[in-house]
């Protein structure tokens, strides 16, 4: 696994209930897998040299990031390697142009958009749907997002102005009022099986998914269109591992498809306690194109990530108070505190989301402070 | 931790979701927990040195088997090292002539038994209680056992003309109609909190745990009577962590403490998928006195543990067929196969134990061969 962050972390987790050797790809002894006992190689995931090295000898090749350069990923697979999911799906994580643009040609409803370099490409996209407009950046994986909303046309040349790089590839799209955000994660095997979770609702505070709600409390159809929609694009785009689709609910009541991830998920954690198979298990069945577990929901749940804030804290100083909660399930990263850093998630199974929201959430307070 | 086995493999799993430094004394680099990531330092349980070098700079220090010679555990105490649970209460689980004098002066039923050293005492013991008779050899912990059932005089002086140390001292003890056994599993924190997991029910099967029922299904006036004794057995031994009382049930109705157990033990294995908290989870925070989590029982579960027999198999290269089999939860050791030897567990839930018992009874048979 080319990368060793709280993804690998939990993988790993489950890799030792099935004795796997699962080894990661880590930029230092201090990352999150490696921190929790994971068996690793130190190299970057830029580094040709470093992945190969990692590579070799492995039955089947993965990532926990999408910042593997995709041209990396193309030449494991001209060698032989297996890689999974294979680079042509994982692109589509990493570059949400082309994400769209296979989307929007396979007839799922995306939000409209367009490759803009100039002030003039955006105007004439604003032109035809209208103010205001979201402005992405192109450049690298999730981590480095530049993200703007525009409203009027002389903040279009405000911000082309203060870019180094005049010739600079944007992402236009329209803004969308939206009623919620939804994502389905879905488990696909290298044979093709698929398992499919029950949607989750995921909140976003300043840009960040705070907290996400399993099953999604939204209307029977909305969910289920959800979940055929994930189920058509992990066939269509041959996904292998696990995927998750995140979506848009506008307030006129359409799904938009927005994102593809194509490993485990931060709004799937609450899969660990809730669900007969967690998504970390379940991702090593699909890789290794084994049966899948079922995805079956055992209980209403809710999983509050656990984010830097402002203010430096001990994620562990404060352990026994979140743990002085009943029914909060406590997941830390082994991380240091850095502001906007995801340091772990807790998640809380109850009688309703709501319930287990107030749970997870009361854990989060004592651990995060108020 | 001293030792690195199983049970140190699962409580480090549970360490890492609450990113604790959980070392383990390992005898070898193959010990089942080192292969599953758990920080360890080399050295024997019965070396004084090897153990104060892993005590050295712990916050709390603890075991997981009952090999470590009292004497070393009783210095650690006298050093000042946090020993839990203590020397005293482990002691109770090291040697069950003093476990047996110790209930049975509190008042707790156990099997009438005695302190024996020749064939006249044992005679003596069989004349009070009727043959046949048990009787136990006493040296060394759970791994080493010598037990065999006496029927007549003639092979009491067989068994002892056999013995090379003629002053060998044996446990003598009533021969028991077993309608059922069962094992209470509590989790006692430093401080006293307690947190009581239902009653299993134990299947043995060749002298090995064959399978665990969870909750057992017998009588409730039984059940309540066994969980009752088990909390005034932890507070009256004061036990830290986990513990785990094993008993008879007669074919008489009564119940009979038979052993004690004072770490996790393999018949609380389910906990993990069918409890709010695991009993490894819930020994970490009994060990550090920290709020104890719900023991409460989300779903019936069963147990089948994967026993070695007598061919040789690779429980990896049959783990695809295993999980082939739906809702079975598959936990392997990380160990090579060898006789009798305990390779890994699978836990099922479902809506009986009955049921449950079969789905993990069906991946164990595909595991394990039929």
């Amino acid at each position: 696994m080319i990368g060793a962050g709280q993804m690998a972390r939990m993988t790993h987790q489950a890799a030792v209930d099935l004795d796997l050797d699962l080894v990661v790809l880590a930029e230092s002894t201090g990352d999150s897998a490696v921190v929790g006992g994971a068996p690793y190689r130190l190299g970057s995931p830029s580094s040709w040299a470093d992945i190969r090295a990692v590579a070799e000898g492995a039955d089947v090749v993965t990532f926990d990031h999408e910042l593997v350069p995709n041209a990396h990923l193309v030449k494991l697979e001209q060698l032989g390697y297996q890689l999974r999911p294979a680079s042509q799906a994982s692109s589509l994580a990493q570059d949400k142009l082309e994400a769209r643009t296979v989307l929007s040609t396979s007839g799922f409803p995306v939000p409209a958009f367009a490759a803009v370099s100039s002030p003039r490409d955006v105007w004439a996209f604003a032109e035809a749907h209208g103010w205001p407009i979201v402005l992405e950046s192109l450049g690298g994986g999730h981590d480095r997002r530049d993200v703007h909303l525009i409203d009027n046309p002389s903040q279009v040349t405000q911000l082309f102005d203060s870019q180094p790089h005049e010739s600079a590839t944007w992402l236009a799209e329209e803004y969308i009022d939206v009623a919620a955000e939804l994502a389905v994660l879905i488990a696909r095997s290298a044979s093709g099986h698929v398992a499919l979770y029950p949607a989750v609702q995921t909140v976003r505070q300043g840009g960040s998914c705070r907290y996400v709600l399993m099953p999604a409390p939204l209307a029977d159809p909305v969910v289920e269109q959800a979940s055929l929609m994930a189920k058509s694009i992990a066939d269509g785009i041959d996904a292998t591992g696990m995927l998750a689709v995140e979506m848009f609910l506008d307030t006129g009541g359409q799904l938009l498809v927005n994102e593809l991830d194509l490993r485990p998920h931060d709004s799937g954690h609450a899969t660990i306690e809730a669900c007969e198979t967690s998504q970390f298990h379940q991702h090593l069945r699909a890789l290794l194109d084994w049966p899948l577990g079922a995805p079956t929901l055992r209980s209403a749940a809710a999983t509050v990530n656990l984010i830097g804030g402002s203010s430096a804290i001990s994620p562990s100083a404060q352990l026994p108070r979140a743990l002085g909660v009943p029914n909060a399930h406590v997941h830390l990263y082994g991380k240091e505190f850095r502001p906007g850093r995801k340091l772990g998630h807790i998640t809380a199974l109850a009688a309703s989301t709501e319930e287990a929201l107030d749970i997870a959430q009361a854990a989060a307070d004592e651990l995060m402070g108020p």
